[in-house]
């Protein structure tokens, strides 16, 4: 059935009783491609059936739908010409993106992929449609863990006084309520869990069920309304203007279709309170749906992930083990995320020290002042947060971490590529949003050894200080059994030049050094300097003008983009001491990258293979 | 009175009735400074009771009041031993910061200078005494506005889920109330118009000043939550779990006492809601508060500002008059504001053409991906945000509106300094945090017919715009009738080289690069090249090339920090086309630069002053 829809038109045809079949070949096709190409399986999973009611009540592109996130837009996708192949290719090369993305679809209103921009961009989206006196629908589906987000909230606050007609579906996942964070989501959990509600519901649907037509609807808003007013307590959401409807089952789709279009007539701005289940339909994603919030291909039956090196760790692991072995020793040690618990590697700390634990919710900026505010007060906080949602909090390490020069630790995790993620997640600007900010200090490992000792040194050091690290596998390396206190602002220099070229790379990108120098030597018999930089800010100088006066060719190398990069902190420092030096800068160009099958493919894409890398710096002979 | 206060210890000395004489006083003294001085007026006109009061009943530096923005801190530094001269030189060189600064006096427990940083900061602070077992009070003193900015509100979704006690002082400005924005001024007005809440408030008043003790206080806590959810809607503030007290009148200083005392007594985080009015005992203040919300000198009688040249428009009046011009021309351009109306020139829209015009509120986020929303539905946005507070959009720049290629313009005043205000003000980081972002084009105008100019060109080519302009006056230059395309990308030459050094300016510095060539032809009979850089992304390649290959050395000069600024830019083409042409960068060095008298101070004290300049070019002769 799902292969002869093409396009929301397709579905409207079908009869109402034949769409809980094509619930189950949506979840099957969901499943199957998602097992074997990773993807974002529980969100995906709790959505298909309210996707479909919506693409039944409205109609795409002319009304527009604005997915939060828009990680679980796979049903929209496979409902609006995206089947087949399309799918089929998910998150790889020449395949569809994970996410909404204006580029890829008329039905895709508003692209995302960080959290929280959907109310805002809706409010755009309806208050553009009120200017042009235009009649489109506009709906944005936001999950309950966005509304912990300071742009959800911005824009709920300026909903009611900017647009007399939006429609918000506020997708409560039931399971994840009790590990989301803060007094909303309490608040939610008190609602959907009061009687009062759910009979008042229950009969409104009752009603509902029974009345036709505009006015019948808009009689019972109003009936709605005044019933409420004498046996419930107020939501957030009326405290803000809007009009509050809910809870119902998110997966019911008679229900979902009945309610919307109530929504799509009520002249007031609306939120409509679900209640899905992450990951429903798949009984290993059920029963955990974190894991299954991001997974890689996976076994659907035992859920085991399908990657078969277990051998090297992962980053994020390595990460959360140093940071819980360091807090074991000093209680004083606090680890702090934005709702990435497993993401950022610190279930660790939350499952064996969990006092010593903040999960803020998705929440970058609290989480960066909160963590000012600790480090005020003798306790050490360490933050993670991948290196693109550090964007969110830029203002706050500019004005409270580094302004005040406070000792706080951020650990930025995916920095470089998330290759089958694309744009919205690649973490290619820390480094250059991040390096002008004065008592920052900037640094990557090039192995998981020098992450565990750059972690102890930020902590040490009481240094507001930002370690960036990449998506993915270790180098496989031993860790010390106790790490080393770096000396701030020191390179590493791993192999002298023979006076011609010296590679300068940071982090990851060492490895590629020493295979470009080994290639170089072995095809031209020059010995090519390596030297592990370790920080990006400060610079070690010293080293860097040493090589400058022996008059080799400099090379940079980072797994970020070239402008305001490493390359650029380099540049600098020739120029500031008049060096003329030939300087050969490798990074990731002025483009938005997009999502591929992995990291070798983007690098070839894009000029940062491993073999034109080496012709890059063979050139230089 | 008030010259004998040298510590909160003095104030607590004094007896009840001596207060209105000294809150006169400081009142006199407030006035008396900012008519000479300028600064934050309406605010802290408004606070001076409820400093007092919390004085009083708190004991800093042990306890800790984090006041938000802190720009309503006079009254608390006037009271903590920073009175006499060090009030009087307020905001110049060598004076004490118009805002908290920790490193200025142990009493200033956390700076700030950007609103909405105060509850989460307060609550690092709370949790850190609840993790040491320490006893201090900690309490946030937060203006209404600030609430309607999402640090605030992830930061109130996390307080009572991490603290049970902490306290939030809500400084509600009464006059503003009508004049903010959004559901949560709109709500808390509701309160304090709700006859139930006042005669209970009147009510326990009666009350407490009664009681005495704890035990009788707890009594209370539990019989006001019984009465109050008998009789009054619930406030956001309890669906967030916060205990909620007021409103109460902020310019009584018994009252004050006697509530902040219950307060620190509540075993349950609480939200004390009081209400102030700004400019509080100034009349043309309190007839005027946004205008004197920040106010250069001004005359205490008619209000008028005392600067005496009105010959030269400020750059934000130029740019909100241009916007004005043009959006009376097209329907289909907007102007957006975060609570600036006033100080980024778009009173003028907002006054003229008020459905043209939105005001968002402290919301920078919002602002940014609303505009996002606009203009993928064919309006024309133009947001102006403050370049230090465009910092909090950074992620919305990157992820919704360059990601997207989306036509949004935002125009950055005070990029550059914001001299009195100092480190939390300046502007200096915005090239260095946009420039790596794909598709952005950033420029800066050399006087303000460039600045008309470049808004016309940046609304026309449909494309993501960043337009950076300093505070204060511009050139004086005449304005064209009709505005200019320009060429994207394209720099201007307005001085040829005679082979020596040629000096690429950017914005306010190519009257500098002027006024330099000028200096050092009369002295050495050199041309110096001068070019009006325009565009810092994209940069004019072809131009600057060619300067290269004329071998002239190239000096770039720009008002903004050195790190991934423009002379970067530069550097790193240079590099790419592997020119050896010698370059000195002329920009802030990586330090965080204080307040100071005025621009030309600052320039001098960090080698930026106009012989310095001079100095600097000369020496590559």
């Amino acid at each position: 059935m799902l292969n002869d829809i093409h396009s929301p038109e397709d579905l409207k045809k079908l009869p109402a009783n034949q769409l809980p079949q094509l619930a189950e070949e949506i979840r099957n096709e969901i499943i199957s491609v998602t097992s074997q190409k990773g993807g974002h399986v529980s969100p995906n999973l709790g959505v298909i059936e309210l996707s479909i009611a919506l693409h039944r009540v409205f109609n795409t592109p002319k009304d527009k739908i604005i997915f939060d996130v828009s990680h679980q837009c796979y049903t929209h996708k496979l409902l609006t010409g995206r089947n087949n192949e399309h799918f089929q290719n998910l998150r790889q090369t020449g395949g569809i993106s994970g996410f909404c993305n204006r580029g890829e679809s008329e039905h895709d209103a508003f692209g995302a992929g960080h959290a929280g921009t959907a109310l805002s961009a809706a409010l755009g989206f309806a208050a553009a449609r009120d200017r042009n006196e235009t009649s489109e629908n506009v709906i944005a589906v936001v999950g309950d863990a966005a509304l912990t987000n300071g742009v959800s909230l911005e824009a709920l606050n300026n909903i009611s006084t900017t647009t007399k007609k939006m429609i918000v579906v506020l997708n409560d996942n039931k399971m994840s309520i009790a590990k989301n964070v803060g007094a909303i989501s309490k608040h939610l959990n008190n609602i959907i869990t009061n009687p009062y509600y759910n009979r008042l519901y229950n009969d409104m649907n009752e009603f509902l069920k029974k009345v036709v037509g505009d006015s019948a609807v808009i009689a019972n808003e109003k009936l709605h309304e005044k019933v409420k007013s004498l046996v419930l307590p107020s939501s957030v959401f009326e405290n803000v203007g809007m009009l509050y409807i809910g809870p119902i089952d998110g997966h019911d789709i008679p229900t979902l279709e009945r309610y919307l279009q109530y929504c799509k007539n009520a002249n007031k701005p609306i939120l409509l309170h679900i209640v899905t289940k992450k990951g429903k339909g798949l009984p290993v994603a059920e029963k955990n749906p974190e894991k299954f919030h991001g997974a890689s291909p996976y076994n659907t039956e035992t859920g085991e992930s399908l990657s078969n090196d277990k051998s090297i760790p992962n980053y994020q692991d390595v990460f959360g083990k140093a940071l819980l072995k360091f807090a074991q020793n000093d209680k004083k040690i606090v680890g702090i995320t934005a709702a990435m618990a497993s993401g950022t590697g610190m279930s660790f700390l939350k499952k064996e020290l969990p006092s010593q634990f903040y999960d803020v919710g998705i929440a970058e900026e609290h989480a960066a002042v909160f963590a000012a505010g600790l480090a005020c007060n003798n306790v050490k906080p360490v933050v993670a947060i991948y290196s693109t949602f550090m964007q969110r909090a830029y203002d706050c390490a500019m004005h409270d971490v580094c302004l005040q020069n406070l000792p706080v630790v951020f650990c930025m995790d995916r920095a470089g590529l998330s290759p089958n993620d694309g744009a919205t997640h690649h973490g290619l600007f820390d480094i250059s949003f991040l390096r002008s900010l004065p008592n920052a200090v900037i640094m990557q490992p090039s192995n998981e050894d020098e992450l565990t000792d750059m972690l102890w040194t930020s902590i040490q050091a009481k240094i507001p200080a930002f370690i960036r690290y990449p998506r993915g596998k270790a180098e496989g390396v031993e860790i010390k059994q106790t790490p080393a206190m770096l000396e701030i602002g020191k390179a590493k220099e791993l192999r002298k030049s023979d006076g011609k070229i010296c590679i300068w790379a940071l982090g990851n990108m060492v490895k590629e050094a020493i295979i470009t120098a080994d290639a170089i030597k072995a095809e031209c018999g020059v010995e090519v300097g390596v030297v592990d930089a370790r920080f990006v800010k400060p610079l070690d100088t010293e080293l860097l003008l040493k090589h400058a006066d022996e008059n080799v060719a400099i090379v940079t190398l980072e797994d970020h983009v070239k402008m305001g990069g490493f390359g650029s902190a380099v540049a600098e420092c020739l120029i500031e001491n008049n060096k003329k030096n030939k300087l050969e800068i490798i990074a990731w160009p002025d483009k938005y990258i997009p999502h591929g099958t992995d990291v070798a493919t983007l690098r070839n894409q894009f000029g940062l293979g491993r073999e034109q890398i080496i012709e890059k710096v063979k050139a230089l002979l």
